[in-house]
């Protein structure tokens, strides 16, 4: 496990009060004022449809902003990892939610373990099973310790990545997992990964109507078995209005919202969504400058390019630049319109990352400004805790 | 700077000795033997054209790595970052090439001191410049300091990246260099990135022959106004048996050829190409099995996907897997013949990424494999130093 406070270097300690211009390149800036903001809305829009919120680890994997979360009212974390589950767990967050599965003996001892420590400390580990081979791998991990663990039956509700069969496929699971006296069956799993980048409303709609239905025939074939649902978690930044309205899910996973990115901006956003706000910027600086492009010193290294390339933040009306490219440590840069200005030697500028949580997994820090200076220490300079918590 | 030393976690170190079956997923794996074979394969190819070689520490960012290249025979390394630069000193590398502009003045200052620190142990520090400006920036870091900086002027030699045009532009900045006591000029950078992937060998002959023809017109261009080209550095493993059968370049930069990846292994074959080996992995576990697909737990999280997903290594005939992208943290495998074997449930695969040098990038740790057992500590558990450092 991680050790609990980590130092960040000094070269970035010494920014704090210290505008934009001091931050060297490349480097992953948050603006806190519209992440607090995307926090707030999500929370008023939880609160309102009366819906827990527990927010994806895996997008920030930073103790300090896991805090923050919890302290706007989430009622917990999800990670996707067990290294994850361990470096957070480290910085004091209580109660964690694997939603992954977990096959290796290796990794389930960890999370026996990792169970115990919260259960100590009054929180709880929950994970998630697809197999009954899982569930059997589970139990016996947590022989031998006092704590249980909380388990969510996956179902796939259109994804077709992990999860069983909605329907009489997971109340067999659930019979399993009621086998085990230290395994309590915690509900269903029922994330619909694919559907958040479907582009329009009416596909999410789509989507998200026939995941509801795929939820409600597994409670359905539960409550016919004699089993009840405690709760269904899911849902991602695309997708969450349609998860709330449905009445039927208890808890959201949405992680995104409090960053943004290039492609969930590119979805048609649907009326009932709040606002989200980008906050997470790669901060470039041109490196070269000849008469058709620049190039800047941020590339494939700087920000994930698996949802598309960052796009370039126009601060001036008619300085639109398009970014293409230029491998793992460069970008170029070429006006957007024919004979556009282009960027100086030297010059600042600021991307919006096509995909921000494989982004942030790249950077070891996130430093956050507010109204365009660095934040105090504590709290600006913010430890990717889990970033290479591959395991 | 970074630390000298930094020990891998217990975890990591418990591996030594044992079979690869011991190796947590997702991790990232070196076939010792098979690199081993790749240096070699290109200390000979470099002696036989009597050329030094200088390979790429962006592919592996590793203080072991980087000195078992120079004990095979490496002039010295490059590194495309200032704080690779630093992390690979901090190592005990004392000749570093710093194959990219630098522009920020706090880079600068770093270069400078780093300069001077290389320069006290023997060694030297030489960096690349495609601009009036960057050398200016360049002498001004320098002042106070008594150290010399060794120069490269960066001609654009058909990437249409960094770079001046070949020929009187370059001498321009020849000139400029020779104005500042402190810089020395090196010679000419002339790397073509886009040639290296491209598929067929007449197209990268076609593209090379074009890069030489540049080299010649700039050295031309220098001797015309009485200057001397000490050296042409560049070449990737694309290509490097067409810049070594030039007769112009006298350094090799290839760094991805110690591992390779499913890019370069698309590439057609060169007569001339010593045999590269892929010598790098991801290895990865099935987490999910349904009837029609198996998940493993390496996304795009354990390996880059800008040039392409990764390859499943096939073991057994007629069991090959298609890899499918599932996200940061899955992928989807289904058999690559309608009703082939699929794999079982924590089934271990072993993933041929599609681009190694990023998804180096993306680890903590190299672990080293001789004969089906992880090698000695010192020399098996290579940590990626200068993962992160991206300024």
């Amino acid at each position: 496990m991680k050790a609990l406070t980590k130092a960040p270097p000094e070269s970035l300690l010494r920014l704090k009060g210290q505008r934009t211009d001091a931050i060297d390149t490349p480097a992953l800036v948050v603006d806190l004022d519209a992440m607090d903001r995307n926090i707030q809305r999500l929370a008023e829009f939880a609160a309102k449809h009366q819906m827990l919120w527990r927010p994806h680890a895996k997008t920030h994997k930073s103790i300090n902003l896991a805090h923050r979360l919890l302290a706007a009212g989430a009622c917990g974390i999800c990670v996707q990892k067990t290294g994850e589950a361990e470096a957070l767990a480290a910085g004091g967050i209580d109660d964690i939610y694997i939603s992954n599965e977990v096959i290796a003996p290796a990794k389930l001892a960890r999370v026996a373990q990792l169970a115990q420590t919260l259960s100590e400390r009054g929180g709880r580990l929950s994970i998630c099973v697809d197999s009954r081979e899982g569930i059997e791998r589970l139990a016996q991990a947590l022989q031998g310790h006092p704590a249980r663990l909380r388990v969510f039956v996956e179902i796939d509700v259109g994804q077709g990545r992990c999860g069983v069969l909605p329907g009489s496929a997971a109340v067999s699971l659930v019979q399993d997992i009621q086998r085990h006296a230290s395994l309590e069956f915690g509900g269903l799993q029922a994330y619909h990964g694919k559907a958040q980048h479907l582009r329009g409303v009416a596909e999410r709609r789509e989507a998200i109507a026939e995941a509801v239905q795929a939820v409600h025939r597994t409670c359905e074939a539960l409550q016919a078995a004699g089993l009840q649902t405690p709760l269904i978690t899911g849902a991602g930044t695309g997708t969450l209005v349609l998860e709330a309205a449905s009445g039927v899910y208890g808890e959201l996973q949405a992680g995104s919202f409090m960053f943004m990115d290039a492609d969930y901006a590119s979805n048609e956003r649907d009326p009932a969504q709040p606002h989200f706000e980008q906050a997470l910027f790669v901060k470039t600086q041109v490196i070269s400058a000849s008469l058709d492009h620049a190039v800047c010193d941020a590339g494939h290294k700087s920000h994930a390019i698996d949802s598309g390339l960052p796009q370039v933040l126009c601060l001036v009306a008619g300085h639109e630049l398009d970014y293409a490219n230029g491998g793992d440590e460069h970008g170029l840069l070429r006006a957007a319109r024919p004979g556009g200005p282009l960027p100086q030697l030297g010059q600042f500028l600021w991307l919006i990352p096509g995909h921000c949580d494989p982004t942030v997994n790249l950077h070891d820090h996130l430093i956050g400004v507010r109204g365009g200076l660095v934040e105090g220490v504590v709290d600006c300079i913010i430890d990717v805790d889990a970033r290479g918590a591959l395991t």
